[in-house]
């Protein structure tokens, strides 16, 4: 009665079991970090190392505190001013770490198949914290966990991605992980940035922003890289906005009351305007509490098959 | 049987009563960290975030320890290596961090005013850990509770504040606290670096240091910033030395023995030589100590009114 | 029954009962972090602050999980982004940490007698993690420990260190713990790598590899450190691995089964190749193993000489 895997590379691994294991098992976490005493002893004597190759405080911040609200040994590791730098291979610098008897890693790293490819030299358990434009598998869990919060199930419900489907791993994941609860999915966004493959995920495909409003229960709106507008075949900023920022005159204007999502950091009126962002359909910062509540459920579930 | 306030903003929003309450408070917690055992439970299941959105490293280890020693859960957010640099507003970056169940907030910004800005928007309680030029209290509540631990009281004491009084949010609390307290404030410095509201708060103005050494009971020597040493206005490093620096010659010229205090660190040889630093009339250190007991009563008297 | 000696600041400080309780009671933590319980409370309410002013994740976080098995408070202090920058001299930053009650100090620093000169002028405890091209005591120790580990005892062993000795704080600080134990010592490297006084440690000097590996029982192979390769005299990376660098074929054809040692990072192709490194000669991983036993040795047996 555990997770059919080992590590938490990729939503693919994940059946529709372990998809409802995990959100049972968050549903009590979430219980947990709502009381005055947040911890629980469940991962005393486990020593997880938080391996960063790329700056995320936000989503490393997440995991720390899922660490310490599950009593477990926390150890950050920022590569950016590590040994790496000085030419160690990504399985030396690792193995390094589990040799001063590290039990999990969770890591976050610029190349798609990071993790993948680490699982299969080192004897830790890996949880995927991001691994470039490829998965991040605990965003999607805690995305739909959400959406599950809101309407009771994900089945059935109709969900648009807007954005950047193309660079995004958010966007990978959802599409996995919604399919397999039986979602409708939809992508929306300038054809520059939807991939050529996304039809064989049994996606629907939308460039007009308004039609996949309207056909939608909720929208996960994807944060816009700003640091990628030197790429040349984006759209501009301001184009983008126009064509697929969503205003709350947008929003009042669609025939039924849709849920708003983000990954977080939101750019104010770039993908979203602040109106809507703070309006009552935006489940935003739910995202970011139920965030703890999944990793938890994630660590918690691994541990108990090392 | 409070603290007047939800928020340690500024000491501007203490009256008397409270800081006679605070001061009362680190009194039994410097007895603790003075302890082979150094801690005390009282924040048991309390999160605090440190969020520093400027490097300073002596600032946030003073309030770590103190977290600690309560112990209190404890979370680091050095804002330049994350989202903040990827357009996220303020308010955003600090609900994100409470939405993931963080109690209290201890806040380090370049801009005067952010924690007042912040507390009318979030839901958790402030500890202004230095807001660009405006105020940073703790450090002006430590400051007086080094006088009031070297003489019994602060009142009818008379402190002379030496240097850029216009770019220093320690000068500011510092002159509020005292005031206050009932002591007697003056400042010292060239034209250039008082502001002209200065007279408004009560405050002798003096620009020759002997004389106002002579008039005080103590000196709070502030740092010249090094950094800023490209402004027009500012009198030269070397100038400001010859004029404001404090050597042995001139403390032992004096009629009678001060006491020399610095927020630190100390540039030595600009505003005070090695010799007047390391004296038997410094209490440096021990305001670096007293730090720790004053952030601690800080933030156990807040967590009181959470 | 303790240390001879107060702080650890260099091998030249300790006599062979000190070396011989050290590996004793890293014998018995080598225990406790195998066990599911990898802790113990013996540092419980012992402060220690790791002060790094070079960056040195891999040392850091040895000795970061050393005090925790420990149970010790750890307070971890990164100078680059600190008030060192500011010109504060290092004895004020580190006063400046004391005077917040940290009992121990573990510090790097890039200049030679750093931690010697504090220790002068201080009044905590301190353990050299590493000094300029001077010391790296513990290093030495966790090797030495591993040649016991491997074979019983150092005494009478063959050791040879292959690389840069010139520059290295390891080689240095290997060679006097190694003599003290009584084993027998050489050094093998380029003339330019080989510094002139290396005759005065009673050091073996041998330029030719091949003869150096058949002469020893163990040999620890140097990083040879990329970021120095604009020093002039310096033979090329390409020169140095052709003529020191460690392959499988030339592991295969020596007289007799040696041990493979490297302190890490690794760069593997040059130094020493993958094959090699992951051999079942090399004991690379336990070295790193042994670090965390080792630390906690040397902490644990300092803090009872407070």
């Amino acid at each position: 009665m555990g997770l059919s895997t080992r590590h938490l590379l990729g939503i693919k691994d994940l059946n529709e079991a372990d998809l409802q294991l995990i959100f049972e098992t968050a549903d009590s976490f979430k219980d947990v970090i709502n009381r005055p005493i947040k911890k629980v002893p469940s991962l005393r004597d486990v020593t997880i190392a938080n391996i960063f190759f790329e700056n995320s405080t936000r989503t490393r911040l997440s995991f720390e505190l899922a660490e310490r609200r599950l009593s477990a040994d926390v150890v950050n590791f920022a590569a950016s001013s590590s040994s790496v730098s000085k030419g160690e291979t990504l399985i030396d610098t690792v193995n390094n770490i589990l040799a001063m008897k590290v039990d999990m890693v969770v890591m976050r790293h610029p190349y798609a198949g990071a993790g993948v490819f680490l699982s299969k030299h080192i004897n830790a358990q890996i949880v995927n914290a991001g691994d470039g434009a490829h998965e991040h598998p605990t965003q999607a869990l805690l995305d739909a966990f959400s959406i599950r919060e809101k309407y009771g199930d994900v089945a059935g419900k109709k969900v648009v991605i807007v954005g950047d489907i193309l660079h995004s791993r958010v966007a990978l994941s959802n599409i996995l992980c919604l399919k397999q609860l039986g979602a409708e999915v939809m992508v929306c966004g300038p054809t520059t940035l939807i991939p050529k493959y996304i039809g064989s995920l049994g996606v629907k495909v939308e460039h007009n922003l308004i039609k996949a409003l309207n056909w939608c229960d909720v929208a996960n709106m994807l944060r816009i890289q700003l640091e990628r507008q030197d790429i040349k075949y984006f759209p501009s900023l301001r184009e983008y906005t126009m064509l697929y920022g969503l205003n709350k005159q947008i929003l009042d204007s669609l025939d039924k009351e849709i849920t708003i999502m983000h990954p977080g950091p939101i750019n104010r009126g770039v993908e979203i305007t602040s109106d809507v962002a703070d309006s009552k359909q935006s489940i935003i910062l739910d995202q970011v509490e139920n965030g703890v509540a999944i990793r938890m459920a994630v660590l918690f579930l691994l541990a108990g098959q090392a």
